[in-house]
């Protein structure tokens, strides 16, 4: 099977040029003007952007939370994934403390395998690190193809690590080649905050976010970084939000340190005014919560800058009647926000679109550097000879409105109801295979594999 | 005329992958595994590294200073550089004080025009900037494509503006979509340790760098960088060499600012222990001086946290007898250093071998940025259809050794003498012909082309 | 001559407590509880605290600038000085460019001598830094006893030294135990601004704001650590307005720098708003300009972190007349507002009733720190045994209102007019004689005497 | 009972001047020029220093600690105290982990009360704070007296508390107007390191100071400083030892904080190279370690930045044998060495007599400041009307020899052993009463008394 895509803008991390594309099985076998090939299957991307295939690094599909489940599961998260422009995604493993790596990454198995219709991979939340859980990295790494560790200074008594821990996983996971992301925020501070506004009688969601104020994310940024620095462990700080916590980051440039930095689309483009209506505020409910105005020009400022390096989502929908197990009590609200879908449309109207990032930094981060940071590079997250023909074909000009009626994630509410972005998603290749055209699903469950990824140093 | 470059491994700032390149005329014109092709010459460059021809934004060719002309002309200096596998350099037009821009172009223009065998570009070097000045930017930019504007914080009553020149400058360069180059050292302080030492009959090379010490680097960089974010008008540090100065920058970003910086081949792997012999030292007399190791560290942790965003050289190289002029006075010594020719492969042997920066980031330095930067791209920089065939095929493993009896730049000593390299440009193309290969150079002066530019927006 | 001043609560930089103070002559010869001696005259400070009388190191005083002289001579301000409780006062002697600090001193000589009621001292402002002057400095010191140079980063042409020169100077001044005061603005940003505003016929005292940009004062006081740092010189920058100005300074600390830093009264309690009224704002036009909210907290917050040291007036007023200059040019607007007298009572009612500081770093910063950054200590600036008996009654409790009516200053506006202030200056000794009681002046011009200044160390 | 002491040189930490100083019963009635008074004892002070009884407000006297109690106990502790110039120390009660802290105090009394010759207080150490801790502060504060709460960041299991405690317990403390003091490192990261040290064999003293590197001291007093500005509360660092852990403090100035400091003599004076003896390190073993030279010059700075406020000691002494209790596992070495005699007089010798610091800035950190942080004002730290008769008369030019076989502190090594110093303590009144005279003791224990506290309010 071969398709040649022909006469699009073709947009990588570093190029810009018009060319056609030709793909032959999985990957792609040529670029070039006017390609004299014969295809199976020829495509006119004519006005159309061609990006590599998105890459959402931070998902939970499925996921146990809080006693409930997020509402996306692997099939219908990674199809609204792929109507969204994004080929990959690496969602959580979380281990259970007291247990193994490896029980748990049977029990996500269980719920993923076979069930996606777009690529995915893992990253292993380690939240008990001890002598046992010390022997499993190297088998993580090496045979699971898990390289990335993720570690919560957050969630005391479920998921959070403390500092010793922290440093000794940091030292294991340098041995063998990997990384450590880090939810980055003070999790006692948060716990007291918490328990304070409960015990005042403050209840609403407004209350979530004065719960976590941004020294508590500033704080644990610049400890994480230290003790990074300190191991010469690679770091990534998932979902950063603020400008406390960028500029711990950028501190630490100046003893020669470079610690990786996500944020997502939701702090870039919306803010905490939102939690001041009443309980509608629970649809922003996430941790860490939204921010100020100053904070959002702090982060488009780090893309500009290079200090962030990804946009994902922190996707973790939850239906309207899940968020309402909190209404009468905001720490009983589900965290987390559905944006899987919309995550590249929404960083390329607000983002290319306004003037904030050019078209390279767009495909930069929402593409490349996650391919590159977490080891499926060039697999993934380029248009190149011989990388997956994963390919998104983009209306630079079409006008379209968000909503939950027309979206296909599995959640009830849009963050982003009535938003009319420009730019929409017209055609998505998945390993040369054509999954998305005019708003169909061409593939079902079971079409997407697992990424085994290879190890990382630190340096892309 | 069609070339066919088959089976090497082609990196660029993004990408790394085995392809054949199909070249038609000058430029590129397909990519792909196994080309289908009919190509007037095959070229074979397996176990060859591909990537695109260098660029070097810092070169100082036949300019008149300090009584004398820079050695290498135009045709000596782009012929050493393409031996070398840089394609590309943007040289240097120096206004003199009481006269207009024009002229100064014109001069350089005579100098330059149908000499050089490489392609060339300049930046205009505004030293006098007052009310005509101002009403010649416009033309520069938009007729003559020159739309980088050098400035001098040093070299006063020669070279130097004021900071309300400065000021001034920015505000008309932003108007037209230009940028600002700095020259970035306190030229009042250093005159005053210049006329100290001397008074004290301290007159070795030594004193020409105990005359230049970091703060004052430091210094009129963190200036710089004010009064650009005051402005909001583009800038962009030339040779940067130490930590000071670079840490300023990296201050600034806690404003959400964002300062390109050049540093050059020679701060990444020289220190200013070479000054400590006697006048031996003159060979490395330049401005700023070499630094001390902790500032090597500083630039290439730079490089990787992406605050250095190129590696040049700043050739300007002198005679031996030229250099003499200062033996019994540093301060007559010609500042400059000859490495047109050694820049790229040193960066490679240096660099890449010894694992400092990755090979993508390696091309992001010594050849896309630059073109990003002073608006060459995607015309120069990259490899991609529709790009200039400038192109290098660089053996990773041939080892040699850098000599004066054996390199091209107009200088009769090296200051790398003796140095063994791995890694040697085997073959160079520029615009889709051959122009180096086997050590022999295949073209004339007048093969070169100025490169009017295009304007830019700050953000790469 | 003596006297007893009973059952005063006294205060001191630091202490505070209950006590009689005994004078002979001109000194203090003995404090304690219930004293037994005998006195010529008693004094009952029943219910008034008992300071050392106030220190202000900035002010000008029939000052020759801008075409004119500021309102104030030796007399009127030494005796405006003295009713608010301030004894001893630093004038500035203006080197002509061109000329010796000798022929300034002596004009200034001319002007002052026997036309005092207060104490006084001299800065010597060097403003024209070269081979001649560099053999003046040592006289200064040693002979003069001036030992503090001020030096100015702006007013160009007539004011400005260079960097070259400042440097000079710096070293010059260290040999011989003196100290460096800086007007740290960039004053050639600054002259862009005032030229620009001009240009676009943007007139109104607003410009004058808005041509001195935070940034202005932010980079010169950097730089000027930068140069104390290098040369080891001690450094005191008056008249610092804001935060980018005191974060260079705070930064300089953490390569254990010490810079002294002075602020005055009005950029404590004023602000910029005060420039939106049309031509009234010429009351208010000085250099640095009145600053932001976020500001004056920074500068109460440097008070008690130690890093300002110095509450001053940088009094050089004007007659509305005077200011009528500019009423069609702010650049034509003589610089300076009038407070001298109003300083010690501001403070204390702005600051110490309204619990910003307490009463010891009340007199700390307006007595008793610029005695000893400037060589008077312990003559001038405490109360304690064989100190000079400089000494102010004041009433915590009394309320009064500011105003241009009753003031003692020679100008014909309040910058305060009408504020009602908590705490009166009651009685006011100098040199063991009482020179202000119940609102009147008990001295003639003549009995002020000048201070010889001693070396300094940079340490307090 | 009236002592006059003659003619000697008072020493404030505002004022210096020569004059007699009146006692009447335990209190300073009079100061003055030979003044005419009739004493019971006149003690001449003809070439001496007057300065006010020192205070050391960091002391653990018979404190159990790793299974033994320091070998001091309130007796010899406060007697050597004595000798040494202190008359005032400050000791810790610690709470034990699920107990109240009133039991604590109350054992700490048994211990202490009618047992010390010098005056004493006590810092209240909350090692559980949970909602029965949060209802005893009001109480410590109000009745007890005891205004400053020390916290403990390493130590778990026995000490620390987490960072929810922290701040809940800070928000209780600010309401009553009380102080928190933190023993600031990151006890996670060095239980991790002595674990790994431990189980690498790794057993010598050397390896203490390895397991407590400079990070973990930096990153601790930050978070500190981060929580303290959050609540608002104000906080005091105990035994700062490093330029990391002040730049921390330095970079919260920034923000208009204010953290105070205390450093230790030790750090001033001695660094980490002594580890590097074989088991002799372990008479340096103490928690945080000696640093390094570059260290040692950021403390003197610090002191005369005005960012350091107190030298103390943290004087917790152990015998040989104790300390043998390590031999072969450093974890097992009773941490703590012994100062509390030599204080004032290596201060003296090393700080005054070397110049790094004044004699005003001398009595100010280690005399005053103690006193005014922590509410002991102005009955203790200075020499003026009505405070306690609390002085030192020192010889300044005296050398003599420290030695573990003539000082008095209950321990049988001396950290400085056969250092000479210059400047001894000659004589030594407390509360009016010469206590040591000629190198003898004149009181018994039971002299000293319990000092109850004031609020304090984070100025001073």
């Amino acid at each position: 099977m071969s398709i040649l895509i022909k006469n699009g803008r073709i947009i990588t991390a570093a190029d810009d040029y018009q060319a056609d594309i030709f793909i032959e099985g999985e990957t792609i076998s040529a670029i070039g003007k006017n390609l004299n090939v014969q295809a199976d299957e020829i495509i006119d991307a004519s006005g159309r952007l061609v990006i590599p295939g998105g890459i959402d690094p931070h998902v939970h599909l499925e996921m146990p939370f809080m006693g409930t489940y997020s509402s996306d599961n692997y099939e219908t998260g990674t199809r609204a994934a792929l109507f969204g422009g994004t080929t990959t995604v690496i969602d959580f493993v979380l281990q259970t403390q007291g247990k193994s790596l490896q029980s748990a990454l049977d029990e996500w198995k269980g719920r993923s395998n076979n069930n996606t219709l777009g690529d995915y991979s893992f990253h292993m939340a380690v939240t008990d690190f001890n002598e046992n859980t010390r022997k499993e990295i190297q088998h993580m790494v090496e045979v699971e193809g898990i390289t990335s560790f993720k570690t919560f200074m957050a969630y005391k008594g479920a998921l959070m690590i403390n500092d010793s821990q922290m440093v000794g996983l940091m030292e294991e996971v340098k041995k063998y080649g990997g990384l450590i992301n880090v939810h980055a925020t003070n999790g006692d501070m948060i716990d007291y905050l918490i328990a304070k506004h409960k015990a005042e009688g403050k209840l609403e969601p407004l209350y979530h976010y004065l719960s976590q104020p941004e020294v508590t994310e500033a704080e644990a940024s610049g400890r994480f970084a230290d003790m990074a620095n300190y191991t010469g462990c690679p770091g990534y700080i998932v979902h950063l939000t603020c400008e406390g916590a960028l500029n711990a980051v950028r501190n630490a440039t100046k003893r020669n340190q470079n610690v990786f930095v996500e944020t997502c689309i939701q702090y870039l483009i919306l803010d905490a005014s939102l939690y001041e209506q009443n309980f509608e505020g629970a649809k922003w409910v996430m941790s860490p919560p939204l921010r100020e105005k100053k904070d959002q020009e702090t982060l488009w400022a780090g893309l500009n800058q290079g200090s962030v390096k990804v946009v994902a989502t922190d996707h973790c929908p939850f239906m309207w009647e899940q968020k309402l197990m909190g209404k009468d009590d905001f720490s009983k609200i589900p965290n987390g926000h559905p944006a899987i879908e919309n995550r590249m449309e929404l960083l390329f109207s607000e983002g290319v679109n306004k003037g904030k990032i050019t078209l390279n930094k767009y495909v930069e981060v929402a593409c490349t550097n996650a391919a590159k940071i977490f080891g499926m590079f060039p697999k993934k997250g380029t248009i190149a000879i011989g990388s997956d023909a994963d390919i998104v074909l983009l209306d630079p000009n079409e006008k379209h409105i968000v909503s939950a009626k027309t979206h296909h994630m599995n959640v009830d509410y849009s963050s982003y109801e009535g938003w009319e972005l420009t730019g929409k998603v017209k055609t998505v290749l998945l390993r040369g295979k054509v999954v998305i055209d005019n708003n169909e699903c061409k593939v079902s469950k079971g079409y997407g594999q697992f990424i085994k990824r290879k190890k990382v140093q630190g340096k892309i």
